[in-house]
């Protein structure tokens, strides 16, 4: 496959946009990411997006968008893969590029969560769930990521405590991101006292959703003359599955999915966990941040929490994550998340994250996990 | 792009499949494609659907189809462009195939359609439409394209049962396809008496929804050796969009993204309207089979109704469509209706298509619609 560069980030705010529909955040997104990159228009566009027609009534996405922006007649299609989502459209209108059919492609990350036609948000985010062994039971993400957790804490002796550095360390990098939902600085009391979701994770473990929608614009790289700033290329991407119910498991504290794309990425990229400079996880729960960490190859089983305890995933850490808030913080508006992951992956890589940036850093991975990690994608990328 | 070629195919039949779920009617068309083929896993696997967060309340099938098929690990992604999901998911699986990243990829178009857990289909078919300015003022799809036909007869001057032939075509076609929706021959007296619909589409305008899945395996052309039977090339795929609701395009009677996809997919396959052996239209209301034939240079614009007054749309015709039932009488599982359509080109083109078999068919077309011409697909395929 031909090498594939980003050349244009852009993003909206996460927050709640009660004033902005779907097309409006999703063009938002999309014209800075144009704008960023200095064109007009690409061939292609690719949606990340999985609620839009249960929460919006409107799916075809494809021919909403392209043809609010202006550019109607373009290519366009929505790629589903649950919380994933993000991480697939980028991937997919990777494939395109890659595969010579396509010159330039936007994907753009959109979602518009904090107002619904129909059902509320948790029962539609439930979808991602396995509908007839886990979401027909009334089990939630959050109460499916709460048994996780417990089994977690059970296995390995850690106290819930223990998970805070993770918290923390998001709500810190958050301050600095304009784009972020939090800007609150969060301490252990605080996250020791926060109020109970579903026991042990309370409302500091938890990411918050959004409205939001992220872009950037994909072209071969070879077609980058004259750069006047670090060309950031794709050098892995890596989409793999897992069963959908987490009981169908052989682990449930081990995310198989998460493993197997970043081992594919790794080899793609000639690097291991070593290398990567830092690295953007899906911490839409802690427990999430710990079993990413552990799949990747940067803790041993059942050591996750000892670098957050150890201080290592600080942005002057070992293993820094989260750099712009994460989902923690930065917010998890859900089916944008994995483009925005990628746009602040682009940040780090071109020296623009002052003052969470990761000094000198050359590689970054970035990884979107869709339901509990039953669809993980994992992309490295690389400054030039 | 490297040269893909189809290896296998399978279908379930469409019908209302009450004792089968979703990612059964999936793994009965993907195991068929699989045995066709010869082969026993793939390495990754694209999913064209779009309603069944809506209808099933189960989004992320990536995770759920691939565990549920035995290949859990596998890359599954889901794709959508309304009712042209099934083509949209084939295309990426293209792409993916082609770029060399994947040496071979599943596409499965799959619904389920007669079953819903929340509301009724036509409510949930509307969100393919603009659900600002369509959709939320009471338009269903059969009143979108009602609203067209009544403008096509008006503008050019045709009778409404002019029409005709297209659903006799249709049907007299369906009725040697096992997997074929209805089986059962219609008249002009039918015809002209159907029970009205929405002015002046009535029943056998219209085509019928239904449970079904379909099924292909793509891989690289240049590794398929010994072959016993026509190896089937990909020598065509474009897709374009155009504003999704209709009031906004300059002439509501002219399908421009039709027109977009067919013609770039004409230059890459080297080939014009005339070299088309026969062609799988998108006809899931009799209009849209005229303004398609219209778009792709097969009639001129305002004639489309002559092809079927003068015999040419059947077999032994000039433009032989909907060989094998077309949505009309095949019937239209909406998001698999696109890679029915795929393989019922690859049936033609391997002479397995007997009574309707159209003779020494060497290239085909199959073109799927997603929302009212909103996101056209156009494959052509040939065998070698």
């Amino acid at each position: 496959m031909r090498e594939v560069a980003i050349i244009g980030i852009g993003q909206t705010s996460v927050d709640e946009h009660w004033d902005k529909s779907l097309k409006e955040l999703a063009g938002e997104a999309i014209f800075a990411a144009l704008r960023d990159a200095n064109r007009e228009t690409a061939e292609a566009l690719f949606i990340g997006n999985m609620l839009s027609g249960i929460l919006s009534k409107q799916e075809n996405l494809g021919g909403l968008i392209s043809d609010w922006i202006g550019l109607p007649g373009m290519e366009a299609e929505k790629v589903e893969a649950a919380c994933g989502s993000g991480a697939a459209a980028f991937r997919l209108g990777l494939l395109a590029v890659g595969s010579e059919e396509i010159d330039s492609a936007l994907v753009v990350g959109v979602e518009k969560m904090t107002e619904s036609l129909s059902v509320e948000t948790t029962e539609a985010l439930a979808t991602a769930a396995d509908a007839d062994y886990e979401s027909a039971q009334g089990l939630s993400f959050v109460a499916l990521n709460a048994l996780v957790m417990q089994l977690y804490l059970h296995t390995y002796g850690w106290k819930h405590t223990d998970f805070a550095p993770f918290s923390i360390n998001a709500h810190a990098n958050a301050l600095h991101n304009p784009y972020a939902r939090l800007h609150e600085a969060i301490t252990q009391k605080d996250y020791n006292n926060a109020r109970m979701v579903a026991a042990p994770i309370n409302l500091l473990d938890a990411s918050p959703t959004g409205d939001g929608a992220a872009a950037v614009l994909l072209v071969p790289a070879d077609t980058i003359r004259a750069a006047t700033r670090p060309v950031i290329k794709v050098i892995g991407s890596a989409s793999a599955t897992d069963s959908i119910a987490i009981h169908s498991r052989k682990d449930p504290l081990w995310l198989t999915a998460a493993e197997k794309s970043a081992h594919k990425a790794y080899q793609q990229a000639g690097v291991g966990p070593g290398e990567i400079d830092f690295f953007e996880l899906h911490d839409a729960f802690s427990i999430m941040s710990v079993l990413s960490l552990e799949a990747c190859g940067f803790a041993e089983r059942g050591k996750g929490p000892l670098l957050g305890l150890e201080g290592q995933i600080g942005v002057k850490g070992k293993v820094p994550i989260t750099t712009r808030g994460g989902l923690k913080a930065r917010g998890h508006p859900v089916w944008a998340t994995g483009v925005y992951q990628i746009v602040e992956t682009v940040q780090q890589l071109r020296g623009e994250a002052f003052p969470t940036q990761v000094e000198g850093a050359k590689i970054g991975m970035a990884q979107n996990i869709g339901g509990s990690g039953a669809t993980v994608i994992t992309h490295i990328l690389t400054a030039e």
